[in-house]
């Protein structure tokens, strides 16, 4: 019989430590584990997310309980929106008694969209990754949201008898917030500024009129990342951001790429 | 105003094609959509999964038409399972008039597991690949499923006169169906080989458990391949399975990896 | 003092086995290691490629020996062809003394290319698989080509009043060979048939042509799988192939796609 | 015939902007080209890397031109070493007529190795990126490493009475450089510290070797972190570093992490 007294046994981890050396994060990196989230639809979606959680860990400890983080996750029953997102940070800042958390959470999420002209329903997904950080008294949360859209590029219309070379693009997002913002008011914001956006289904007359749309709206990488800074820029909901938009240009075999950032502490 | 009578646009890939040569496979890939599922413990989960959908295109027809297949998935409201899954192709082969329809559903399936002393309960996530494929009234069945275990090397420990080298590997395996199987046995009937399975939470003493067990169980790659494909043989559920096991070594930057496959069938 | 007299050592790869189980594969698996290429241009590039590398093991053996494949490959010091690749079964059969042998090696092959018009050169990178199979005295051998290229869309063109929806594409042909051909070949076999061919440098006057090119012709995914498919047919050197077209549509965020296999031997 | 006169072509992307917002990045990203590299041994290597080249562009200032900075690169005829690696960030400034410039090259490094007893030599691979960013006179220069190394657990070494679980890990170091550093020697400053380093071939009396050594040398990933840590802060040729150390948990399906950030420099 295997001798399994955990009073008994000991705890390394909890040793003194002699290096001097504090640790910025430690704890658990890609842990997937289910959980329930909201958004503006109130609809409550059952989703599968990729979750890193850390703490700081003093100079003069050995190591951390790596079980806890995922305990504290397991123990979670709240369905978490962008808004009380954080507040995953107080549990783990509470369990481990440590005044530093850091959680990221990356998923997928589907939307509704109609087709623009048919109407005909289906879902688009994004890729988005929530990230709370609290120091002390502080605490920062950030929505990452990659949009993929259309971009048309105007040189090749304008030297161009017919037609202009277009592609997939992915317009991510990191901003830092003031207060909640809907997902799907991140999403409309960088699809609107697009050449076209996209759908899952688009019949005949859909197609038609994405293709004109996009003709009739072109976009360099350099015109899309700054017309989302500049309503980005607007949005009295986020304190600072980073926009980056990626071309897959469909004449190359590379991306073309453009940034901004609005404040150094966006990183 | 954009002109968008759907009945006067030409469809050109209703048009005839005259290079006599049939398409295998053509459809929609890589499309991330929600579906509903349901395994052993009758619980429906939502999920996300990728889809692939192809039907066959016969010689004399230009293309097919990509929304339909979209359309298809999006109207399908039953609850997938194992057992059902392959109901899917029939939907598609009516909806495009085709004696062959392919379908893949490739999604990350969770599973409650204790801790083995603690009891302590956690989540584990493994990879699943559902595949239907239909060729006139033939309907084959396929599921794959990748289940990360523990491999302790036998030579190692034998040559050492304390510890043994030992690392994460990933057992897969490829089941041609003759009747539904669970999700839940299939990986239990994978778990049960290795030299020990994984938790998302071990305490102390659920770790010092599977650190034994392991070094009491210690297999090669060639053991673990060897022992799987035993049960598989003996499973009447399955027609011709292929397994893999890869060792993702702690002494190597490369994979140790051996495959059994036992019907030609499997490719 | 650490005892390291090897003949005193036991091995337990060597011990009999009792399952009755004939392994079709093992050995090692994404073995990241240099070697020496040269295609057509006679130039010999120094090139790093992941190896896998196997044999057949015997029912009536435990194991196989890991660190043996890594000393194949390391001793191996030709210049690695299209045509001599298959050799290195040959090597790994002598040295396991076993019927079959495996082995795949999968790497990133850069060619020049002049721009269209201003004839400015580049670089442009295909990704490549050579794979070997020998089974007693029976020797196959396949090549696998990935060529990015433009796709733009025949009804998007044709039902809309300007422009069209174009995209970055990937062909895949995997090719059993009658005898050797030359990778440069295989590329340009692919890229005649796209609505056009990608670069790594392109001035304006190269853009406005690559779009016109582009516009004037529009393939389906399921024309361009086709027109490639019966280049493939006419050659002599090819046995056997699949193709296969994926489009990354610019208009949706799932890929179309197609495949032509024109022999059940291509898996 | 296609008009191509260059000079009477329009250049949109020189036109002045009026959305009086400067651009922090914009270039090419995940180009894959080919490049000569030296380190400690003199040897030149040709390697195939991928480039990501930037320049900051001003507000008012529509577009860059996106084919020059693959020209800037083809043009380029070095030896990179990570001691001149920045320049390159000169010819882009210059080209461009740009104060800022930012470049990273991502590609795999080979190194030779002896296994420890047999002294059998193989190679083993490390992920390496060279970062360079110029800012007026400002030039900073960094190394990313990634060194795969094994751990073993101290707690499942002390609680268990046999066996402890030991896994692949992944050290990565990212170092703000004073001068110039040699990529062997912050490999080995890495592997010294873990468990036991990795090997392309290991005989069966080395395969016992680093069993007892890594058994001998069990560390948590806090220990890990902090060792490497101690190392970098004596080095002078580095001014600031991240460490970070993964570990592939042999008993879990998710990773344990902790990193070290010695200045906020390093982001």
């Amino acid at each position: 019989m295997i001798d399994v007294d955990i009073k008994t046994m000991p705890d390394l981890q909890s040793s003194p430590d002699q290096r001097k050396l504090l640790i910025n994060k430690v704890g658990v990196k890609d842990l997937r584990y289910p959980f329930r989230f909201m958004d503006k639809d109130y609809c409550v979606a059952e989703l599968i997310g990729k979750f890193n959680i850390f703490v700081e860990l003093p100079e003069n400890q050995r190591g951390t309980h790596m079980s806890r983080f995922v305990e504290v996750l397991h123990e979670q029953q709240e369905v978490i929106t962008v808004k009380n997102f954080a507040n995953f940070t107080h549990y783990i800042s509470k369990k481990f008694d440590s005044d530093c958390a850091y959680i990221t959470l990356d998923f997928a999420y589907l939307r509704r969209k109609l087709a623009p002209i048919s109407l005909t329903e289906s879902f688009l997904d994004y890729k988005i990754i929530l990230t709370a950080h609290k120091e002390g008294q502080n605490l920062q949360r950030w929505v990452t949201i990659a949009v993929p859209v259309t971009t048309l590029c105007p040189c090749s219309k304008k030297i161009s008898q017919f037609g202009a070379h277009n592609q997939r693009s992915i317009i991510t997002i990191k901003a830092l917030l003031h207060e909640a913002i809907w997902l799907d008011d991140l999403i409309e914001l960088a699809e609107n500024q697009a050449s076209c956006d996209l759908y899952g289904i688009l019949k005949r007359p859909d197609e038609k009129y994405v293709t004109e749309k996009a003709y009739n709206n072109p976009k360099f990488v350099e015109d899309l990342v700054r017309d989302i800074a500049l309503e980005l820029k607007n949005n009295q909901k986020i304190k600072a951001f980073t926009v980056e938009v990626e071309n897959f240009e469909s004449i190359h075999n590379h991306s073309a790429y453009a940034m901004i950032q609005n404040d150094r502490e966006v990183g």
